[in-house]
Parts: structure tokens; sequence; C-alpha cells
């Protein structure tokens, strides 16, 4: 997600940015009168485009990574084939091609890997609030196309176009097509800790793989990577809850399931579980980047100051650019 | 898709046409006593082949395309296993295998990718219908050649070589093999959203790959992410309409169906189904290829001229070179 | 499989062999000093080792070829589970590790690939026992260890020690693991053309992966795209004929499944098929070829010469470097 | 894992090591001033974890290893379903994920490399000890999240909290969520050839891959690589042993299963299967690497000396860089 450098400032122009085989063709690309150049940037529409890409980068690639996501969580309910391997599929190939899609903002997608990003890698805080929204918002519009499109084929398997039920609750639930449900029978605790392990395990390879002094993967193989991240969280942990891992993959589209005419059990059932996928994944993954900083990473982070980063750090020595 | 532009012009040799970590190798192959002199140019065949490369580059793109689809659904309807997995991997690999073999013409194989190109990419007009004439084409001879592969497993299926029969209609019907229908449940509004949908998702996501103003996939890795599109579009949206996603994969093997001895209705079979994978897939192409241009594209676009496209643009400033 | 131009002459070493973007590296390995000095070269061994390279390159290329392979069948038949997924990713698998070993030969591992070579790529006719001896030899020492390893589960799948049936005529047949058995309803047309199509489909895709004039793949992706090339024949024509495609791969161990103490039916049942994958690859293969040749391909070839090669042209002008 | 180079000694900053195409970015990236700095590199914490960080990187390497792998085990098993596709995917995904997390280290993660790694190519024999510590440490951690994250899923399956039961004695064992058993018709001969066997081959092809006097396989693909090899065992000889093929995966979860209260049973059942996967792996692997250097290899080995490396050769010409 080297592309966050160049989208968040004109002076990194100059600067060899890249690591890996890349670093040669990025001397190239760099130039400002070749291949960066916005064409038409005097353009109104260009201007205005400029000034809210990281936004629409972040909508548009949560916004496809739904789209596949949850698509093929409707495909397998509704046609009742399909099994864990079309989900990891379908979850993968989302986010891989999230990330091609959302190179601008650096297709976080997640607000886990945004809080993770400002705690540890010097991501802006004040972005913080603009890429969450982006990402609530590509959720939510995603799961009202996928909608339309399985609306019919919702209606004949729940019985009716004014039926729309909860899975575990009824036999025929479709509401698992947008947002996560736990298995019945587990606590609370249980819940928490599935969702804070997975996100915990993602954000650990994610950081692993973007890690230039560890083995570390080039740009053109990251979305490939994260592919196989996803598919190995839900083959190893997608069972017990669902594999949420991202607060606006499963709040965005359980609100709008609740505007879609689902009961507010949807909230509530599992001992309020709904809530489980908001604070898990953003402590576990941020536990994750912590156990990754503390053991491996010899990078500019907080846990490599003098006071682990609990007294505030100098900030001008910090960056983006690694994520 | 670069190899597009090696193919139009010889004006582009001496130009760095790739980015990516290509670059310095592209210096090389651009050598013309090296590697891009023909062998034996001045000979008759080779001069005749030399006028008739993209055609026969589309053709033979197409017809991979189709052996490896249609070869692989007519594997799972005839030998009665296999699921969504094998068709993901079936028509995944021969979009793959179909850019590597049709590399002189952009292997575009798919009449909706050559409207969007020819709309957002300046791709020639002009040449719009020989491709589609060798996309059809392709389709075609890749259906008798499978046919022929399982004529006597269809007669053995259908109960006689005099029986063919529509899947819907029939239980043992085969006429999927060639060309997709439509689930049944599915009013025309539907047939044609799911369709758009997924060639809107088609064409925004092979924009996406290929702008190398986002993070752009390199040449060599292209194949293999097309490859995880189709891939994705078979879990998340195959199941309703069979994801045709292009006018002449499904209308050449429909047109050869009805050849074969299948009945007129597989044309009017749903609600005349038979139209909507032609033009869903023109409309939902052209559309995604718009979102990406609106919201993300920063390159030569008529979205980024003064009048969005709609005036008429100086056609100077343009070229094919994107795809 | 450009390896194949270092292994065979000592002369190349100062050419720049490699296309794509492994030029610069290649430069560099290419020192003699460095990298390609082997080590201790002047021993016994090594000196042994050096004049046998090609042979030992081959035999251990299509041994691991057969070890995934069969492998993967004979786990799936007795143990009652797995699909042609399974089969999918064991071949593929096989031919995309073959590669890796057997890179000092070229990897060809099957005799229609290394036909088709002598007949359109230059690659010398005097090699060609050399290589399909290695390569049946390679396949017979893998079914040894293959049925080694199973010894016990076959024994408990066909009832007996002494019992070793053929699938199609005995439900518990295991004869299968080895060597490929047609579907029953085949005729021998049918048969040969399965077998010919795919082996055709395999070269044709072969010989645009390595075709630089085309799109080509580099030579660090070349395994993973044969991956997809075997794994796409396997969903799309694996059923009928249990796509041998390699006669090596189905005539080696078919005779040591005669040694095995497996009936004679093995080389009769469904009208003499053990012929089949013999004789039609080879055809096929170099009918995929000669495709590919005379519509795409504008490098060496006999098809680009005054003659199509049918007189005998200037062999001074070719080389094996291509494959 | 050309990291090892890196992570052994700081005398090789100024050396060109890798080959591939990743030989221009290296000498970037061995500028120390820029990259290779650690961040802190004074502070007490940056020194202790610099001093350990073999220890550590072996360690969560292997851990990451058994989460995915483990946990795919464990949700096949409690969600009763899932086939041999998932196992694949999670060991495979768990590998990969490996390498990328422990690149410090050289990401042995299995003491069958780390001993082929001692004899045939130059690694320190002082480090085997640590190594193997780290990863049966790494292993047995694993166990212990994994088995937190399922521990109410697990009472539910075997019956209550206070059940625990190992698969083949009873139906609802789940003692094979840590560790391997075999199929109970096995011999202790056939248990030990299927672990040795898959073991030789796993260290057969990673020699290959990481043999640039072969084909080889550049750093950036080899996570990939290593993941097919991983899948294809999987498919192949996966079924009657389990693919253990590694000690500390085995033996490090084994002893955590004792102290989570499975019976003793878990060390004797299957003729004391448990020693198979100590013993047959560290036999396989080296003998695997023996037939590859034997056959294969010029670079620098035991069998590339005098002597074949039984008497003792000049250990100054060798490094651990291989690897």
């Amino acid at each position: 997600m080297d592309a966050a450098r160049r989208a968040n400032g004109g002076d990194s122009q100059f600067v060899l940015t890249i690591v890996g085989d890349n670093a040669v063709a990025e001397l190239i690309r760099h130039d400002p009168d070749l291949e960066n150049a916005d064409i038409g940037a005097e353009l109104p529409w260009s201007i205005a485009r400029s000034k809210t890409k990281e936004f629409f980068s972040e909508f548009l690639s949560t916004f496809i990574l739904l789209c596949f996501g949850e698509g093929t969580v409707a495909q397998n309910v509704l046609s009742g084939s399909g099994d864990t391997i079309n989900i990891g599929f379908g979850w993968g190939i989302g986010v891989m091609m999230g990330i091609y899609v959302g190179g601008k903002s650096g297709a976080h997608m997640n607000p886990a890997v945004t809080l993770a990003c400002c705690i540890f890698r010097g991501f802006k805080w004040k972005k913080l609030p603009i890429y969450v929204l982006a990402q609530v918002l590509g959720a939510m519009s995603a799961t009202a196309v996928v909608y339309l499109n399985y609306k019919t084929a919702i209606d004949i398997h729940e019985g009716g176009p004014d039926i729309r039920t909860i899975p575990g609750i009824s036999k025929t639930g479709t509401a698992g097509i947008y947002s996560t449900y736990a298995q019945p029978f587990l606590s609370s605790g249980q819940q928490f800790f599935s969702e804070f392990l997975a996100t915990a395990l993602l954000i650990f390879c994610l950081f692993a793989l973007l890690d230039h002094r560890n083995l570390g993967i080039n740009r053109q193989l990251l979305p490939l990577g994260m592919f196989f991240v996803i598919f190995g969280i839900a083959v190893a942990f997608g069972w017990e809850t669902g594999f949420a891992i991202n607060p606006a993959r499963d709040f965005g589209p359980r609100a709008v399931a609740s505007m879609l005419g689902y009961s507010v059990d949807i909230w509530t059932v599992h001992h309020n579980y709904a809530w489980v996928p908001i604070i898990a994944p953003l402590i576990g993954g941020s536990f994750g980047a912590l156990m990754y900083d503390i053991f491996i990473y010899t990078g500019e982070s907080p846990i490599n100051t003098p006071w682990f980063g609990l007294r505030k750090p100098k900030q001008t020595g910090w960056s983006s650019s690694q994520v």
C-alpha cells in the first residue's frame, strides 16, 4: 500500500519510495511529467475528485470487497450449495480487488487496519473518521446492491417478500448474507476471543507482509498475499463467528438489514453479538500489531522509542509510507 | 494488454511503454533487430498472417476461453459431479490462457470489453466490428469442438442422439453446456440486473488492474489477476444467470446449439432470456468503466475532458496504449 | 525452460538469454566465476553427473510429477473422498514442481512436449530417445514408490493382497491409480479425440506462454502458468479419458502395474484403450504446436520458412533456446 | 530464505546476495543508512530483541504455521464440514505466512528442515538446538491458543468438558486437531514410509526451489511455491498419517494435549505411532536433500567434496546463504 505515500503528499515525488523489484520502475513512474500528471487536472471535476480521492478510494474499495464477499454468502445460502472454500474465495478475492481499486488511499477497507496504522505506523489520526465513514458507507452501499441483485431469490428462500429472518432462529434465515452471526453455543467471551484472535492474525500477517526489513512482499504481490491471509482465516477461524474481523464490514450491512425489514433481533441475538465484531477487531487488530512490533519490527514504531510510545514521541520522524 | 501497442503500430518501438518491473527488460525487448523482428517476415504466409493477426488473435483467444469454459460446464453436467469451484477454475483459467494467447490483439475476448475500450480508452471504433466478429466466430468454433468431444456422453445423458433439451425444462437438459440459462424464478428485470452488475464489476476491476496511476498490476500478473476476477464473479454472482458477462460467449454458442438440434426454445425460454446476456453486459460493462473513470481515473478518458466526452474531444491526445 | 540453453552449451554464457524481468539479474548470474561455476567440478562424481545431467533431470522431474499425480489419485480412490479439484491440484502441482526440479533439461516430462519441440523449435532429434527413456523410467519409478506407500491400503480396498482389479470392470478397481482408463461408453474415436484435444490445448498454451513475441510469461511464473493449464484440462477435459496427455505418464505406470499383478486386461480393456494415450498425445500435441505456429508465432519455426519445413531448412539458424 | 544471510552477519552488507529479479533492488536495500538501520537500535529493548531475534523469528513463524494449520483441522472436525482441500489451504497458507513472518531466521519452522540445512547447506550445528526449541515452543503456544478458541465447541463435540478422546478410538475424538494419527490399518513400517516419503518430497522440492543453479524461484515467490508443495503433499500423501512431516509440529501439540486432559493413549495408540512423526521426517527430509545433492546440485554441499562429506571438508568454503 505504498500508493498511500503518493496519495498523501506531493513532496514524495522524488523520493525512492519502493523497496523490492519495483525500485527501478518507480524512478520512472515518479517523473511528474510522464505518468503521474493527471489528465485534465485543471477541470472542475478533476479538482473535486482530487480533493475527495481518499474518501472515494476507501468507499469504492470497501464497496468492491463487500460485493464479492456478500455476493458469495448470498449465493451459498440461496442456491443451497457451496461451502467454506467458496467463502474463502469470495472474501479473499474481495480483499484482493479492493486493494487494486483503493490504491490511492492505501485500501484499508477496515477500521481495525486504520486504527492499527494510526497507533503503530504514524497514520494521521485526523484521517481516521473520514476513512471509517467511507468504509461504513461503502459497505452499506454494497449491501443494497447485493440485496437488489438477490431480492427475488431471497423472497423465495424466506417464503415471501415480507418475511426476513435470522439464521439460528429460523431455518430459512437470510440475515447472514449481510452480517455475521455467531454459533449459538458460544459465550460472549468465546465470541470475543474468536474475533480478537482472527483480527490479530490478520494484522500480524499484514504487518509482516509489509515489513521490508523482514522478508517483505513486493507491491505487485501484496494483493495475492492478502488473498491468502483472508482465505486462511476463513478455513481456520471462520466457523464460530463468521470471521467479521472488520467493524465496517459487519456494522454497515447490519444497519442496512435493519432498514430492509429484518427484526431488531439482528442486534440482540446471541447475547448481543452484534457489538462483538465492532469491538473485538479493533482491540485484536491493534494487539496483533503490538505483538509484531514488540518481537519483530525494527522500523519506525512507538515500540522503538524510549518510552514505547507511552510518552509522546517526536512525530516528525514518522511517516505513513510503510502502509 | 500493453502488447496491443506493440501490435498496433511500429512507431512505438522506441517508446518506454511498460510501467512496473518490466521497464528495464522492455528497453531490451524493443530492440527491433533482436526480439521483435519477425522471422521470415518477407514470406507470403507471414505477410498474410501479419495483416490478419488481430483477427486471429481475438479468434484464438476467445476459442481457448470457450474450450476451457464450456468444457468445464460439460464435464460438470455430464459426469454429474463438480460444483461452482470447478466452474470458477474453468472459466478463470480460460480467461487467463486466452490473455496469453491473444496478446497481439489485447485479448479482449468480449464485445463488452471492446465497447468499453472504444468509449473510454480511445480504442478505434473501426476495429469494433472486426473484434466482435472474431470473438463470436471463436466462440462458435470452440462450441463445435467441445460438442464433438462430448457427443457420445451427451447422447447418453439426454437419452439418445436425437434428443437435445434445455435445463429448467428438462431434467437431462444439456443446452447449458454452451450458453447460460437463467434461474426460472427471475423476472426479466432481475435477469438484466444480474448480468449488468456482474459485467460492471468485471470492467471496473479490469480498469483498476490496468490503471498504473492506481496500484496497477504488472503485465506478467494481469492474467492471474483476471483469473481471480472471473473466479470471484463465479462464486458471488454466478448462480442466477450463469454469469455470461460476454455477448460473444453467450450468443455464438447459442447459435451453434440451434444448428445442433436444440429447439428454438433456447432463444425464448425464461422470458426471452437469450437477449439479456447480449444487451446487459454491453451496458453494464460500460457503466462499470464510467464509474471507474468518474471516481478514480486520472488518465486519458472522455471523463477527463471539458465536456465529459459529450462534446467531441481532440482525438489526437488519446491512445489505445492502456488496454 | 530457458535453463535448457544454459544446460546445453557453455557457449551461451555471455549471451543475454532471458527476456522479461530477469534480464538484469541474468547478466549477473552468468558471471561464470560467481554463480554458474560448479563446486567441485573436477571431482569424479561431478564429472559423471555433468555428463548425465539431462537424463537425471528428466528422470527426476517426471518422477516428481508422477509422485504428486499418482499419489493424489491413490488418495482419492483409497480414502473414498476427494474429487476433480484434488486431481487438478495434484497433477498441477506435480507439473509445477517437476519444472522446478528439471530446469537443467527443460523439464519436458512428456514425450509429446519433446516431439513438438523437435519438430517446431529445433530441439535436437538425437536427444529425443534419451528424453523419452528418462521420462518413462521416471514414471515407472514413481509408480513403484506410490505403490509401496499405499500397498496396505490397496490390499484393504481390493479385498486382499492378491486381488488387483480394474475400474469399470470391478467396483474396487485400483488400476486407475497408475494409468488412465476411459469411460466405458466411449468409442475408440471419441477416446482418441479427447486425448488429442486435451494435448493440443496443452501444447498450444505452453507455446503461447513461452512466446515472448506474444504476451509471454517470465521464467519465474512459468511453473505457475503450467499449473493452471493442467488444472484447466483436469476440470474441462479430465472425465472422459482421465487426461493422460502424456505417453510416458501413462505407459510407464501401466507397465509397472503389469508387473504388480494386475491382469493383462489393463492393456486391452475398452477397445485396447491403452494405446490411445500413447498415440493421441503425440499427434495432438504436435497439432496444437502447428496451429500456434501457423496462426500466431513469428519466431523461428519451420512454418516461418519458405517451404513450411517440408523442404529441409537451414538448421544453423535454429536454436533450442525458446524451450 | 536469503534473509538468513542478512540475519547471520553484518559482514554481508555489501555483498550482492540475491539472485533473480531482486538484484537491483537489493543493492539499494543493503545501504545500511537507509533501509537496514534499525530504528532506536540503541534502546534496551531493541538490543534485547536483536540478540534473540532468531529465536523469536522461529517461534513466531512456527506459531503462525500452527495457528492456521490446527485451526483448519479444528474447524473441519468441529463443524463437521470441510475436506482435504480445506486442509491443504490451511497448512499451505500457514507455511506461506510463516515464511513471511520468520524471514529473520530463515523460517525453517521444522527440525527436519534445520537438520537438512546443517548436514547439506553448512547451517551452523550450534544453532540447531535453539531452532528446535523455538519451533517446539511455538507449536505448543499455538496449540494452547487454538484450544482456547475452540474450547466450547470441543466440549460440545466430545459430549462434555471432561471428555477428551482420540480419533480412531472414539467417534467424537478431537485429539487429531493438534497432532496427527495414522489410519488404523497401517503397520509401523507403512507409517514410517509414508512420513519418510512425504518429508523427502518436501525437502527435495524445497532444495530445488532454492537452487539458483537450477531454475530457482525468486525470493518473492518462494512462499507461494512452498504453499503449493504443502498443498501437493496434503492431497497426495495426507490421508495415511496426516502428513506431519515435521517433528515440532507433531510433538509440541501432542505434549500440550497431554496437559489438556487427553489420555496417555495419544502416545501409544496405533503401535506407538507418536514417535513416527518425530523420527521419520528427520531421516526422510535428509534423505530427500541427499538425493537432490547427489543427482542435481552443483553448489556447495558435502556431496560436492572429495569424500562426499564423509571426511571433514574445509568448512571455510561453506555458507548458509542458500537457505
